[in-house]
């Protein structure tokens, strides 16, 4: 199938997802949403985000998409039964991929997780552990709030950023856990500060690298994938163009983003609208 | 008149403005909304911020407030001439109160001034301060993008703030500014942490005390000061009720924040249609 693969995020964080994605899945096109006008989601309530959600997800169904991927940690804890629900075409969250691949690379210790405010107190994560049987006395969970800015202002490695780390990151490294869930799309670009605080032996677990091969298997499980042989293009589309824009999508994208179209507020409520049904 | 005053901010950092309003107009009843589901203002774009301020406002006068007091500096860097137009009752926005503040305030020397990026690249504190006479070389502006994360995580005097204060303020003390506006609601919490880095020399301007005082003498010149004898109400309206809201509510406000009515996306949508013409 032709259509291209929806992803959408809260703002720049998941074009982390779109590369991984791009890397798997070279002749899809992906078309990319952020909502950049009311990022970020991690400090808001669940009831405000699956709102958001639905918006971001009708955005790209109205725009021919043949699959959604919610990149968005914290929109995938509290939206992605709502979109399951409502959406014409499949859905995939990132939080299912990621446990997966976290019980994938554990050697049988403990195993953290980090993310936003509403991603660890949503539990999902835990949850989806704590399903697979491990023990509550081998899950440890941390919200780190301050990572989503120290990123969006490209201070990883900064001494502001180690302190942040060592902060958040002390019950977890007091926990001794063997690997480390990334839970939110913007937590790889502090991978190297993450290793030198908890010891290169911890293996930490992208959650944009789970979500690709995810969408990989489900395309090619339902026979959806494109069997053309040119190069997939990238779309871009944002609620808003933030002032740091160009560098923020570079540094999560690893090169210049390209043909950005930027939507209002009124093709977001009326895509919203579009699904019927309440968030 | 007996009709409130209403006041918004894209959050909650606005608190600051209703304080200072209700302790200057005790017999005033206050409504506040705070634009909690889409905060920050700082990072995005003008036309965003305008949409948005739209929305905040007209929610307001949709509930018969008698004045609209803009808290949010963002908000009215890029959005109070588009309200003063649209609007049917009286608008005030922080940037001329605090201007005339600062001017006041200074002896003579170099005034500086911080905010979000959105406000710093409006540049319209700075063509203000010009307006008045001053010339470039007594103008110093630093954005300071972290401060905002840094208040809502209540880490005034933390470690992390006293680096990112030496960091953004560094041109600042260099440039020997005799006065200071803080150009966001947040930054009044991190004034410790400003004077132990530029000295207590240096007079902080706060730009909720300034608009407190703009806001009594236009209500006074108006003949619109409530009259009775009973304490004013205050009540408070948010789009979305955020994880911490109680501790940050109340780290703003002084005291806790009680009785606290949230609307959806669908009432903000209808309050910015209702306004008429485009943003």
């Amino acid at each position: 199938m032709r259509a291209p693969i929806g992803v959408f995020d809260s703002g720049l964080g998941g074009l982390t997802v779109l590369r991984a994605l791009h890397e798997r899945l070279p002749h899809e096109d992906l078309l990319y949403f952020g909502d950049t006008a009311r990022v970020p989601y991690g400090t808001k309530g669940e009831k405000t985000v699956r709102a958001f959600a639905r918006q971001d997800a009708g955005l790209l169904v109205a725009r021919g998409v043949k699959m959604v991927v919610v990149a968005c940690n914290t929109a995938s804890a509290f939206a992605l039964d709502h979109l399951c629900d409502v959406l014409p075409v499949p859905v995939l969250g990132v939080i299912e991929p990621g446990v997966r691949a976290a019980l994938a690379a554990t050697r049988g210790g403990t195993i953290g997780v980090i993310g936003t405010s509403g991603t660890i107190r949503s539990g999902r994560y835990q949850q989806g552990l704590a399903a697979a049987g491990l023990g509550p006395e081998r899950i440890v969970a941390a919200e780190c709030p301050l990572f989503v800015p120290l990123v969006e202002e490209g201070l990883g490695g900064h001494a502001m950023t180690r302190l942040a780390v060592a902060e958040y990151l002390r019950p977890v490294r007091d926990a001794h856990v063997d690997t480390l869930i990334l839970g939110c799309t913007h937590y790889p670009l502090l991978s190297a500060d993450i290793e030198a605080f908890l010891g290169s032996d911890v293996r930490l677990v992208d959650s944009a690298e789970a979500l690709a091969t995810a969408a990989c298997g489900a395309l090619a499980a339902a026979g959806a994938l494109n069997d053309g042989d040119e190069p997939g293009r990238l779309s871009f589309i944002l609620s808003d163009i933030p002032w740091k824009f160009a560098e923020i999508g570079a540094r999560f994208l690893g090169k210049p983003i390209e043909g950005v179209e930027s939507v209002g507020l009124d093709e977001m409520e009326a895509a919203g609208h579009a699904l019927g049904g309440q968030a």
